[in-house]
């Protein structure tokens, strides 16, 4: 330690002698390197970071100004060292040693897939994802910006959907402040050269979500360039992979980034399916961390069984009314499923922003039901004309407090995640065999309900506590008397007294166990 | 020829100097070759056939007593030379010609994807799967095997799915007479030495079944070795492979024959994915005519992305009861989709085999509409416990009828397929845009119908003739009036008549266009 820090002192080895970061956090290497020719495409820069168990070789980037910077998201505590390489002297060889602290409140570290449908964060807290969308909040100026994340704030949303590239949609009232590339809107653009000052709003921006507990899922490519005028979605495939790699040095280390290929991929009319196969498989080499990746569709959909797809985020909102139709992907894909897109709440003469509140909350209900999750967005314009789904700023539909009732439902079910029972027929019960369910009625109003389980997980006699939930007046009401169950027939177990209901749409029931589940000798053999 | 003829003649080059096969028919060679040894093994034997053009390469197999076949479905009329190639003397380098005549009526050729979604017969008549399943028919003997061939000539349907290796259910009554291994039944088997007796009756029944205009889906393995003993399923790698080849070199030339590498794949858990893949690809490769190729699945549904599956043969039965949910597993694949097994017409104690003969007809209809196509069998024991979902012999549902009628239905609608008809909510239209309509209202029973349909393909003031079409009781009601369409709003075209309905479940409309449609500049955009 005394030798490396000499060393630094003495041959400049270092920028940076020894300083904290939190597990999880980001840790920032500092260069002074050339500013000459073009850094961001002449330059490379890798950093090798090691604790002595595990290696990690991560990307730098130019930063403006001859300054580069290397990030580092430490995935464990304890002592890191560090070595650059570089094709440039200045660069290169550079060393030096930080001591990752433990993560502090709140940070749970970056969120990856869990029990095959489901997701976690890396401190083994489950992560229910409740997002929304909102694309180019980042892009519209501080001041809205700043609303946007005071409304973020309060709202129950733990995910939001969002640009890289500005989009049209809003752009004459708010017009970014920087661009992507050096060089002058609408159509001036040096794809060689990134512009940094861009870059470093949108981290700023990223980090606030970080900090309010909210993922960043990050969309690299958009159709919304509606003059096809700035030429985003038509760069070359070296360009393409630059802009890629690029984003990744800067924002990988940022635990709280997953990475959208696209936005209504088949829409960009520009790419192949193999140019997103090529990306995506890139991105999977080039990020250290393994953050999620995934292709959001328009109409066609992508195929999800490419290995380089971590969850399906799905546009689908026929699929997304009823649990029926929702769990089909998820047994087609065997990956988690985000309804990312399920129709946005509004009052828009386009068909696919039409949701009533009720339709919205309904819809995160049936994918929930499915063993997947719902993705709100809303078009509902103020005065001005500014709706969610673009600028974020204000919440105006009826749907946010519900889904926040339903995201406390879905943080105090089991940490497995919700996962169908039984969809052989008409499914509308989902959970844990045996120890916790979910039924939910939708439009079906009943005035009872006569309980009937499937058998996986059931012991005769096992009791359960039942609650009523009303998912729009946000209501929990335990039902008096435990439900006792004993098999009936070949498939399921039933209890005797029969479930009073409120005979209105939305009502669900939550049962949970009060004795012990049954092994798993008790399920069924595979023929049923 | 004179000269090869000559040659023939002279020295024995070859077995079969000049004779005539069909187009699509099955040309044969014989060959006299070693007997000793394991031929099954030892012996390597492929043709080359050529008409100057295109050349194909096949295997021969071995068919016991010294005799080596090679068989050629010729895909071209005209004149055709071969020539053997093997690692015996007697067997390679033997040469021949013959001519291949004009297929005869009711022979179309090999079935194939046409239209993304659908198929086709070679010679470009449209295919319209309306399949059933008889595992084991031809595993029963004579007797019974020739009173379900009687069956099937006046029955509906135009493919059958059917097992190679005999399974349990119904053995104990009617054994079978061949074992497709040489040894004795229950485990007394030499995997390396098939029995060309057990072959030699499959094709037959193959060839049966093609003369009658059926495809035979053959099920290569499955799990229904109730007692674990046979060892079908617990074959080695190289011994499956063995099968495989075996299979494909006496059964490739039948053109009626599909590949189906499983039933239930996943219950036979001796295989692995990656098992199947290996043994898709091989198929893919060895089958020279690239029959079709699928697996079909029990509860955890493949991955029907791989590229070696030419279509995906489903069992959903909760999928397969609404078009809604149909149509998901054709846009997650974007192949065709047969729903092989959406449950059983029966009257059975398990679930699977409970369908009345009205879902049965229902869950047709609504693959239909979902661009797909049902699969049908019954699970309806006579006297003798006899089944036609494992013996076939007799028919005793109430579906087969109005299978037969959806079927003429099927054949008189476009070429091109059914296709839905925007599945951006509830489908349940589907047909050819601005051409030919399906309108299927299953359950709903209305009593009218305000004639409504997505605006693609339609032009103002268009013309269509209407029936009302009641899918139970068989009849085609023509609606007096033509329908005159007209633009409504931005997604719809509208007919101000009502059509009064008979207000009871399994009604539809066919709506047949009249005038020309419109060009594809009536297309919508693509954000809708």
């Amino acid at each position: 330690m005394l030798r490396r820090v000499l060393a630094c002192l003495l041959l400049a080895l270092c920028s940076v002698a020894a300083h904290a970061a939190e597990q999880w956090g980001v840790f920032e290497v500092e260069l002074k390197g050339p500013a000459d020719g073009n850094p961001f495409v002449d330059v490379q820069l890798t950093a090798r970071f090691s604790n002595g168990a595990q290696t990690v070789e991560v990307d730098g980037f130019y930063d403006g100004d001859g300054a580069y910077r290397v990030r580092f998201m430490p995935p464990r505590p304890g002592r890191w060292t560090w070595v650059t390489h570089s094709n440039r002297w200045p660069l290169t060889n550079k060393q030096g040693e930080f001591t990752a602290t433990p993560p502090k409140p709140g940070n749970h570290g970056p969120v990856g897939v869990r029990h095959q449908h489901h997701f976690g964060y890396a401190d083994g807290t489950p992560y229910k994802p409740v997002g929304t969308t909102m694309y180019s909040w980042a892009h519209r100026g501080n001041a809205l910006e700043e609303q946007t994340l005071k409304t973020l704030a309060t709202a129950p949303f733990n995910k939001v959907r969002m640009l890289v590239f500005p989009q049209t949609a809003g752009i004459d009232k708010h017009p970014p402040e920087h661009w992507p590339f050096a060089g002058t809107p609408p159509a001036n653009w040096d794809f060689a050269r990134f512009n940094p000052a861009f870059f470093r709003h949108l981290e700023q921006r990223v980090g606030q979500l970080r900090d309010l507990g909210i993922e960043a899922d990050l969309i690299l490519h958009h159709p919304y360039d509606d003059k096809r005028e700035w030429g985003f979605a038509t760069m070359t495939r070296e360009q393409d992979d630059r802009y890629a790699r690029y984003v990744v040095a800067r924002l990988a280390a940022y635990r709280n980034v997953w990475w959208s290929l696209a936005n209504e991929f088949d829409f960009i009319r520009t790419k192949t399916d193999e140019d997103w196969a090529h990306l995506g498989r890139l991105l999977q080499r080039w990020d250290p961390y393994g953050h999620l990746r995934s292709i959001h569709n328009g109409k066609r959909i992508y195929n999800h069984a490419e290995d380089w797809i971590t969850h399906v985020s799905m546009q689908h909102g026929m699929a997304a009314t009823e649990a029926s139709r929702a769990v089909l992907f998820r047994e087609a894909w065997r990956k988690p499923v985000i309804f990312d897109e399920l129709k946005y709440e509004g009052r828009h003469d386009r068909r696919w922003a039409q949701l009533s509140g009720q339709q919205m909350v309904h819809a995160f209900w049936a994918t929930t039901i499915a063993g997947s999750y719902g993705g709100h967005s809303e078009f509902i314009p103020d005065a001005e004309g500014l709706i969610w789904l673009a600028q974020g700023v204000a919440l105006r539909g009826e749907s946010p407090p519900r889904l926040a009732f339903l995201r406390k439902i879905l943080d105090a079910a089991p940490a497995e995640g919700i996962d169908p029972i039984d969809a052989f027929d008409d499914l509308f019960i989902a959970g844990q065999p045996g120890r916790y369910y979910l039924v939910y009625f939708g439009d079906r109003a009943p005035t009872e309900w006569l309980p009937k389980l499937y058998l996986t997980g059931l012991r005769d006699g096992q009791r359960f506590k039942a609650e009523i939930i009303d998912t729009w007046a946000m209501t929990v009401s335990p039902v008096k008397e435990p439900l006792q169950f004993k098999p009936q027939g070949r498939y399921d177990f039933v209890a005797p007294n029969a479930i009073k209901l409120p005979g209105k749409p939305g009502i669900a029931l939550r049962l949970t166990a009060l004795d012990t589940p049954a092994g798993p000798g008790a399920r069924p053999a595979h023929d049923d």
